[in-house]
């Protein structure tokens, strides 16, 4: 496997570092509409997917019963930033289900926000709550509890609840998801490998709702506008998911992964998408997410110009002067324009 | 250019990621030892020859003038980790010269080390001091100082300190270093890109002294001693660069660089080691080093034991569960052994 450079890191006149990696873009029906690189070998989409996890929460009615608004489904498909009201919803979400924070099993780390990190130095230490994953977490636990299953170890591949989202994953992915293609994530769950057309499609359908059973087109569409009502939730104050979302509400639904996996939707395209950098870098991925946002999505002057940071990112040092650039090869923007 | 796939990162039974790169081991006559991928293009070094950029302090005397000793020199050539005693040490040695923290132009960083950057946040915020270049700022800024040299501007290209360090970088490496080659680096000084079968050749020499200037020949040996003395204040806490040199006193000298670069000296067996992992991870860049490291260097069962979490490294998750490991390919260690 030998996949193209995609990102070129530049610093001065000279490309500093070089990112490979693979994209598909495909409808819900699985045609392709752009691939680049090795579509068809499985990789792990990590955090990518965690709103097609968070599904069977809206399906089973957990999420009713709960009384969860979009904040609470917002957090449940996100990567959030451990910033304090992150934090005080994913505790509020458990208080629910009638549990506490020592249910959640996705570890301890501090805020991915730095100022929120700094603050909570001051004041306290982490817990399991400013886990970036705590409110997918949340919404294991909250499921399990809404269906009368055991939820002690509902991060075990073998709890009914990650069979549940297995199941829900072939169903989304049209792939066979076997044990050999198992391997446990950051936060301790189950992550399942798929190819990058199958994720994709699966993309597609949540976008569209295409394919899908009635009820679980309808909780894609609800999980679909939480995250475009309250894209703050998804990840946090200044990260690319809840920008972009903010700037393009229910026209474009994105969600990063670790090593270099982002996942997405153009729902009035019908298109998903599902890149990944061979190395990891999520840099990379995400200025390849914005090039591809710009391609595919019809914009106006005013959006070309506001996604312009992301689709030619500068870098910038510790004195603020650039010192060089991201810059996307191998994809043509609309028109020609690179 | 297409570097081979020097490190797999593995997750479960499958590869998630995968790191390219290049690699030159060389004697100080310029004899190729070891070269894989492309070792010609030039590459920016970074951080990884804050030891050469550290010489003119030793050679032209100022470092005697301040009464410096090995822990000073040590953080001249370190990209330490802002703990408390990395920042009094380096203030003392701007105070050697009548200087305070204000004349540093490195820029502000939270520390590198979580455990210091908490700390930190309880009690105030971070300064130029905690810039983990903050140590090398203060050997320029003691130059200036000790040679009469307004230092100003003692980060800029065409700074007489500057210059001074493109010359040694010449001297060492025998690449012309035109303006072509200069871009800034992270904490504002030049960065100077050169292949990596020079920079390779540069470690020998600075390894050896062979091939050097008397005067040069005794401030690299000195240099070295001192990095061998005082390695924590080379990295930190736990750092890989500290850990090797407190394990191997001054039979390794190794220094890590941004942008997945990694340079070395075996100085017993005349050998300089230049890596660059194409995408800029540090992760596979250490890697790569500790196996240049088993495969060069003699090493008793006690010390391949100590190295061999370094040599085959574990992912483990947030909960400490074991997810996945690093593994080097392309090299093959002494006596076939992978």
């Amino acid at each position: 496997m030998s996949n193209p450079v995609l990102v070129e890191v530049t610093r001065g006149a000279l490309v500093e570092s070089r990112h490979r990696g693979a994209v598909a873009v495909a409808d819900a029906d699985g045609a392709t509409v752009l691939a680049i690189g090795d579509v068809a070998t499985p990789v792990f989409p990590r955090s990518a997917i965690k709103a097609l996890q968070a599904l069977p929460l809206v399906e089973q009615g957990a999420a009713d019963r709960y009384g969860f608004g979009d904040e609470e489904l917002a957090l449940a498909c996100a990567s959030h930033s451990g910033e304090p009201r992150h934090v005080a919803d994913v505790e509020r979400m458990l208080a629910r289900a009638g549990l506490d924070p020592s249910a959640l099993r996705c570890g301890v780390h501090y805020p991915i926000s730095q100022a929120a990190a700094a603050a909570l130095a001051r004041t306290g230490a982490p817990s399991a709550l400013h886990n970036n994953c705590s409110g997918k977490h949340a919404g294991f636990l909250c499921l399990a509890c809404a269906t009368g299953i055991d939820h002690g170890e509902y991060f075990r591949p073998d709890h009914p609840v990650q069979r549940q989202v297995r199941a829900l994953l072939e169903d989304f992915t049209g792939a066979v998801l076997g044990e050999d293609r198992c391997a446990i994530d950051g936060c301790s769950v189950p992550t399942w490998a798929a190819p990058l057309e199958n994720l994709a499609r699966g993309f597609a359908k949540f976008g569209t709702g295409h394919g899908l059973a009635p009820v679980r087109a309808k909780a894609a569409a609800r999980l679909r506008q939480a995250c475009a009502n309250k894209p703050w939730h998804v990840a946090g104050t200044g990260r690319f998911c809840t920008e972009i979302m903010q700037q393009f509400g229910a026209r474009v639904f994105v969600k990063t992964g670790a090593e270099g996996v982002y996942c997405g939707a153009l729902p009035e395209q019908g298109f998903g998408i599902a890149i990944k950098c061979d190395d990891g870098a999520g840099r990379a991925a995400q200025a390849i997410m914005a090039v591809i946002i710009a391609r595919f999505l019809p914009l106006s002057d005013a959006e070309r110009a506001a996604l312009e940071r992301f689709v030619h990112p500068t870098l910038r040092n510790w004195n603020g002067f650039e010192i060089g650039a991201l810059r996307v090869t191998a994809i043509t923007l609309r028109g020609g324009e690179k």
